[in-house]
């Protein structure tokens, strides 16, 4: 029996998440059974699909039960092995959750090489995060060359992928982002062609500037009001990958206004969850890790230190206080 | 030279349309040139895309133009031909507008044979709005047998060939429509399974007993809150095919509250225009003609008479007075 802390969920948010909703536990693990392997987490992913868990309604997946450990995608090192694919040092990707330690059947688990990849980026780029970004700009927008792609939350885990796959198939690429720092970076660093700090209060009128020939593609992780200004100008037949609605999360209103464009413009919208592509993750992942590996796909992570540090970190990135991939770094 | 009469847009409305917006007109033939035919129209269509096209926006057409005829399909009789396709005599689709007689360069026009399949019908069932069924039905909802489809503005021209087709291939099918007569209609004549009237008021809870396992395919004519009633209740995988927003084509705002659920429920939405997919109009025509003539689908018109009456009978489209297809029979 080796103790070791988690973080379960305390109980539902009532509009805003407040740490309060988080719990922070000593447990001790189980023997293992057969088929069972122990993993030590060397990092643990934020991402916010899990403020939708949170919630007890109606989706794609079963809400998070209260009392249990928090949802979450994790990398870390076998510790302990029943189960004949897995020995003692493997690095693997599991969903173990808000925990230091787990136990698992070896049900989405995957080992990784950490040679040339980072073992965070399993978590960001070359995990699941950068499999949204490939899959909706791959599979919904489709994107020719020339065209204009935008994309929310630019700076983001998913967002700064999808730039960069867009570009590096010949499109105009413009991100939104909150604040100038992040802006510079999805510039800068990413070699977007322009992107906008929706912060600064011109979101309509620098959308049109950088967008002269108009919109044929949008990667959508906010919603609201940035959303409905990027489908006023939207080309003929404009493809919407939707891929996140954070700024709905806490309960907000989510509405479009301009409505009437989707006909106008014949536009095509679709929601997606990548977990149900999984066929594709070969082909998307095999292109990831060896633009990652070769330095041709660049990402940032925002590390909190210490699994106690979970919640808080949690809670800014729905706020956009995070900058790049949000993890936490694990004892 | 023949004096006939015609309906110019004499002003763009400002919201509602209102009479004042257009001009009858007596004008006079010019002489037919090489190429060119002289068609006596029988009966002019009335749809609710004319709506759109007054106003001077942006949209996938140009604007119609002050002072011009107002544009609109016909179905009539050539009396004068110098194009060597066509014959006096021949019965023709043709766009030739609000208007008695028109000249026509063979552009947009079809001859059509009445013998077994009513020469209006080819405004109706057999044209533009029967297609414009077919393909949202066909190419974008894709039913399968046991699904659920949803069809605003049931007993309208589109409408009431969308169900009747979904039916065919073995859906549910739960009109929404204005009124306990047009709803009898609908389930009683085209074989629907249910009708909502939306002005009994309880929508919602209407919808609900209509569509017990949830809405596999929406498709909408009308937008507004019929529309997020109707997003509601989507299943999973979910597909809109997104043909009108009459409910806002006088200006109001017409918004869209549960953009979760596109998210949520992984749904597709795509606005489409018939026009645009000429190439599937033989596939298209042929299955609905047939049905038409062997009296598998039914079809209902409005009739106004005299082209005097087009304005008052178009504004009455626009507030749903009209009960099927609205057409104006001509001298």
């Amino acid at each position: 029996m080796i103790n070791y802390n988690r973080v379960v969920l305390a109980s539902r948010p009532k509009g805003e998440v407040v740490p309060e909703n988080f719990r922070l536990e000593s447990v001790s693990t189980a023997p293992l059974k057969d088929g069972e392997v122990l993993v030590r987490n060397h990092y643990l992913s934020l991402d916010p699909y899990m403020r939708m868990r949170m919630e007890d309604v109606k989706s794609y997946a079963a809400p998070q039960v209260v009392g249990e450990t928090m949802i979450g995608g994790t990398v870390g090192e076998v510790v302990e092995s029943k189960h004949p694919k897995y020995a003692v040092g493997d690095t693997v990707v599991g969903m173990l959750g808000w925990a230091d330690m787990g136990i698992c059947d070896g049900t989405l688990l995957r080992k990784v090489d950490a040679t040339h990849i980072p073992l965070s980026a399993y978590l960001g780029a070359v995990g699941m995060p950068g499999m949204t970004a490939w899959y909706g700009l791959t599979q919904i927008i489709a994107p020719k060359a020339g065209e204009t792609v935008v994309v929310s939350a630019a700076s983001g885990a998913v967002g700064s992928v999808v730039g960069q796959l867009a570009k590096l198939r010949g499109c105009r690429v413009v991100g939104i982002a909150g604040g100038a720092e992040k802006c510079a970076y999805v510039v800068d660093e990413l070699g977007f062609d322009a992107c906008i700090d929706y912060k600064a209060g011109n979101l309509e009128a620098d959308l049109k500037v950088a967008t002269p020939d108009g919109i044929d593609g949008i990667f959508e992780n906010v919603g609201g009001k940035i959303f409905d200004t990027c489908l006023a100008r939207m080309n003929p037949f404009g493809r919407i990958a939707l891929c996140g609605l954070i700024s709905g999360y806490d309960g907000e209103p989510m509405t479009i206004s301009n409505v009437r464009n989707f006909l106008t413009m014949r536009l095509t919208m679709r929601g997606f969850i990548v977990s149900e592509h999984i066929e594709l993750w070969p082909q998307g992942l095999g292109e990831l890790g060896t633009l990652v590996a070769t330095g041709k796909l660049k990402f940032r992570e925002s590390v909190a230190e210490g699994l106690a540090a979970a919640p808080q970190a949690f809670i800014g990135l729905l706020k956009g206080k995070n900058f790049g991939k949000q993890v936490v770094k694990l004892a």
